[in-house]
């Protein structure tokens, strides 16, 4: 976060002086720097972990002590992102909605204008949603995804030596090896974006961060084949969750190149999620130009077909991920489905990058705005910015994917612990009656964090119209041009800070509880339905959320920057040309509409879309370190299954 | 339909000479006229249908044949329903929405003005969407479930002597006779609401209605004890789907006792849930009246709070369901599920008559505004409508809560007819990814009927736009008083009728073919998983969209009839005090909001919200009807585990 706030200053600079490649650069690597670092320190910490575990409980039965600590990580990575994710999106949500409504709408300011108290709160948000929330949020799935491969592989399959563990320290280093020549490949990537192919012109911004994006996938296939030939055994044997036909357990008969295919699916799969998100959110395409189209009918239709959108971007990703959950599941079970998840991850630093872009372009631009730098300059940073909201959406669809892989590998690891040889069957009362309410859980929450929102935004408002109402002695308030008031961030930020912390706990406490009330009260089976449903309707609801609200922000952006054919659709503020003058009542009407989309759509992409997947991770994630528990409490009474 | 309708003239005419106590009484006698003979003619064919079979195929092994066939009843009742649903709440909406864009928002005329050609064509879908769809919408549910009860009840339990199917005919008639003894009840509550306790003023609208709801399910309970204890067995056994600890099939004993308390759970879990809806959409309790309040700050505000409500509204309806789930599954396997959703469609004539009630009111409104009646009648039917909007969310909600109990009773019974003694288990490749698949089923199902709403409204605000700019002999239009020309409303008829037939075909084909095709190329185990994920998906989608929707629709009803105490959000046209002159513009605005968040609204509440009923019930009954196709195909290759 530091960096990226840092970056932000450089990137105003850099645009000031010498123009997009320069700007883009700056901005760029500020977002990979951080990329590197994080997920550097992901591994190297994780790395010495292991290897510390091992030299202290060398044997190989102490594998689980091991596993336990590599849950814990996970579950340590995923609890920080819940405060990044659902806290951030709080805090930067009140900040930017409650900014608009009063600044915008009421008062007719621009964005960050600094005579509103709240733009330094809603700059400050972006870094704690945007850059921290997403952070923490893939660093935790990474954490989990590498933590499950291990719980999974190590799991002891009865009467056979070639298992995974038993293949020695390599072998089971192989996730985390993954994620390793991740972070080579994307610096390497990365030389490519900022010195062999620059962006010379605006329109070159989407594109390179494009490439960038497949050129890391398509590098890291050779590197991820290479790797599994090199670590695992030529022949493994898991342990799985799958039945015989008899009824029985099935073993799995693992290979390198089993390993490989399922890894890859994961990476190809990503690639292709995040293509499609853009598909859908970038004004470049058909939909977003469509949902502008819209906007000529008026709000509501604009808010319907939104919502439809986003309803429709389901499709093609949910198919990638059943793919790739088929595939890697029936090739090597669930360490497939973590293998998959890791396979999606590869490129964390590359998508970090990516979505890191966008809100450093963001606050460069708030800064130019509030130095009143150049209006050129800002020009440079909205064209930096409106490319950063497409591929903060590929991040986020990025995210939500792997976040679902990741969580089906931990409820997997789940079941592995717990020993259930029966499989987990739907059609019993409690895991039925818990699916219901699992899938129920994802809107719970929404409607928690959206709630929420509304909440502190509300306050935020009262705030700044405090502040605009005050007069100095003259008589003149901070909008009549007052030299003696100042706008008082302090207290914005104060504002967005305390909500963000107040509002977190009852969403936090629904998504920690709900696992561990349902496996306490009723049984083992309850917990395995609440995941199911969770899980699957986490995945939906984030995806149309994000979309949405991906769509609706650039479909503003398209409309406020005169982009389309469409003159009615061209908003200007001053219009030139008769033609322009004839269509400017209606352009404006259109721009209304879009502005409208665009703020329902900030708590969808921001707070409660994003924020659904450490809904999914963090109840796997729970469940798992507290398996021995449920295990514990529930052999007493014959509610569970457990053998 | 057709009574329904001739109701509404008669609702006007009542009002117009009388006042609450003849109008409430006309059109609460319209919808309860529907309800009886729906209901009637349902348990009539029935009971003839299995009569039929019963003297044709003698043999007790010949039951499977009879179950075929009440089978295809419910397929044949859902697959109508799917055409009033979705073709209906298409047209209806086409028909609204384009008459408001146009009419209200663009030309300022009032609802239900009869210059508006688009007006016949709104007052027609009410009752298409609101009248046909409901009804055949629950016909269907009830069909489907007996058929469900029937064919659980009549599998075989090896070895044993004491099951339903062996205790003869009054035993199998059970769950018909619940349904018949329904009527009975709903007709003499009837008699309540418009001979004992008769509205006399506003207010007692939905108190009346409410009680009505509260008393047949109270009365039902005692009849259903009866008819428990004298038409079941004292002991049965039944062959459900659990398994036992060894991984075998459980062997469940039914009792009387069992199975009533199987059908309470239903009973009072669709009263609970009425009263839920009932609470977050009638403007007389906190979630529409905060709806209202959000709306001070603009529409997107009331949007955001609109959908937050609505997944707020699922948590309670939600619990009450997996209860009734759990203690119905727990007690009598899925027939305990059968009985359960019998339960809550035992009181269905009482449902339809009050869901009829809206409509019928809405369009007696319609005919108050277009013969040019007095406005007290107006004020009355418009009454008499805001109460019906209510108690219609509360059929909704109902019909939504019926169907999720349908679906899994159905849903069992196709997994009991393929004999698959393994139970199913989730954590299998294919089922798994089938799930998500199947939880994203309803949101491309919403996708394709919203975004068919907007195309159908287009159509007709194209064709309105058209009528509007002809002019006649004198240079006058429509609007500006033409005495030659008259509004065109066949066109506008022909315009809904059209599009409702054609974008009901993509939606239909999803819904049919999707267990078709998994069960086709990926086995059974795919059907499974997709109709595990699409029924926990489609609750919640479907019990939020509904919610939203009706609180829009009540919070515009609650600013533009002036019910607030906060003057900001007293609409009205003719501001009289100096207090409301200060505040007009406030209410103006807020006002605009509401209309907004009201057209969202529409296809929220009235075409893709209740139409996932649809989705869940067709699906379950499709892969049931071709279950024998299924194990036929399936047995040659190895995917299933069907033995």
């Amino acid at each position: 976060m530091m960096i990226a706030t840092f970056s932000n200053a450089r990137t105003t600079l850099a645009c000031a002086h010498k123009g997009y490649t320069e700007g883009f650069n700056t901005a760029f690597r500020g977002g990979s720097v951080m990329g590197y670092a994080l997920c550097s320190l992901g591994v190297f910490v994780l790395w010495v972990l292991l290897t510390f575990y091992r030299k202290v409980y060398p044997e190989a039965d102490d594998w689980e002590i091991l596993f336990d600590c590599a849950a814990g990580y996970g579950l340590g990575g995923s609890t920080v992102a819940m405060f990044g994710r659902v806290g951030g999106g709080i805090y930067t949500k009140a900040a930017d909605v409650g900014a608009d409504l009063v600044g915008k709408v009421v008062a007719g300011l621009d964005e960050d204008d600094p005579n509103n108290p709240a733009t330094i709160a809603d700059n400050v948000g972006d870094n704690v949603g945007d850059i921290a929330g997403m952070g923490a949020d893939l660093f935790g799935s990474f954490a989990e995804s590498t933590c499950a491969a291990l719980v999974i592989a190590a799991a002891a399959v009865e009467g056979s030596n070639n298992t995974l563990s038993a293949a020695g320290w390599d072998a089971m280093l192989f996730p985390v090896a993954i994620s390793a020549a991740g972070i080579v490949i994307c610096i390497l990537c990365g030389f490519f974006a900022t010195n062999i192919s620059p962006v010379k012109v605006e329109a070159d911004i989407e594109k390179v961060l494009k490439i960038q994006m497949v050129l890391t996938a398509i590098l890291m296939l050779p590197v991820i084949y290479y790797l599994a030939v090199l670590l695992l055994p030529e022949h493994f044997r898991l342990e799985g969750v799958r039945l015989t036909e008899s009824g029985h357990q099935a073993k799995i008969h693992g290979s390198p190149f089993k390993a490989f295919i399922c890894a890859t699916m994961g990476c190809v799969g990503g690639l292709i999620i995040g293509l499609v998100t853009e598909y859908f959110t970038s004004h470049s395409f058909i939909p977003t130009r469509e949902l502008a189209s819209a906007c000529k009918f008026g709000t509501a239709v604009n808010i319907i077909q939104g919502l439809a959108l986003g309803y429709k971007s389901c499709i093609v990703p949910v198919f990638v991920l059943s793919s790739a959950i088929f595939v890697s599941f029936q090739l090597c079970d669930l360490y497939g489905i973590a293998l998959a998840a890791l396979g999606m991850l590869a490129t964390l630093s590359c998508g970090l990058t990516i979505d890191g872009f966008g809100p450093i372009s963001d606050n460069a631009g708030g800064i130019a705005e509030m130095a009143l730098f150049n209006p050129e300059v800002r020009r440079r940073t909205d064209a930096l910015d409106a490319a950063g909201n497409t591929t903060a959406a590929i991040g986020k669809g990025f995210a939500i994917g792997s976040a679902a892989l990741v969580s089906l590998a931990l409820y997997g690891a789940f079941v592995i612990r717990l020993r259930v040889k029966t499989g987990v069957n739907i059609l019993e009362p409690t895991t039925f009656a818990f699916l219901i309410i699992g899938c129920m859980i994802p809107y719970w929450f929404a409607a928690l964090t959206m709630k929420s929102v509304g909440k502190a935004a509300g306050e935020m408002v009262a705030e700044v119209q405090r502040q605009f109402s005050m007069k100095d002695s003259k008589g003149k308030t901070l909008l009549t041009g007052s030299t003696e008031l100042k706008p008082d961030s302090k207290t914005c930020i104060q504002i967005s800070t305390q909500a963000s912390i107040r509002e977190m706990v009852a969403p936090a406490c629904l998504v920690i509880l709900s696992p561990l009330a349902a496996g306490t009260f009723f049984g083992i089976q309850a917990a395995f339905g609440l995941l199911t449903g969770s899980l699957g309707s986490s995945v939906q609801l984030a995806i149309s959320m994000s979309n949405s609200g991906g769509a609706w922000d650039n479909c503003k952006k398209f409309i406020k920057n005169g982009f389309s054919d469409d003159v009615e659709l061209r908003y200007t503020k001053n219009p030139q040309t008769e033609e322009e003058k004839k269509a400017a009542p209606k352009a404006k009407e259109a721009h209304d509409a879009a502005v409208q989309g665009d703020t329902v759509g900030d708590p969808f992409k921001d707070t409660s879309g994003p924020a659904l997947n450490i809904v999914m991770k963090l109840q796997a994630i729970v469940s798992l370190v507290f398996a021995a528990y449920f295990a514990a409490i529930n052999h007493g009474h014959g509610l569970i299954q457990v053998q």
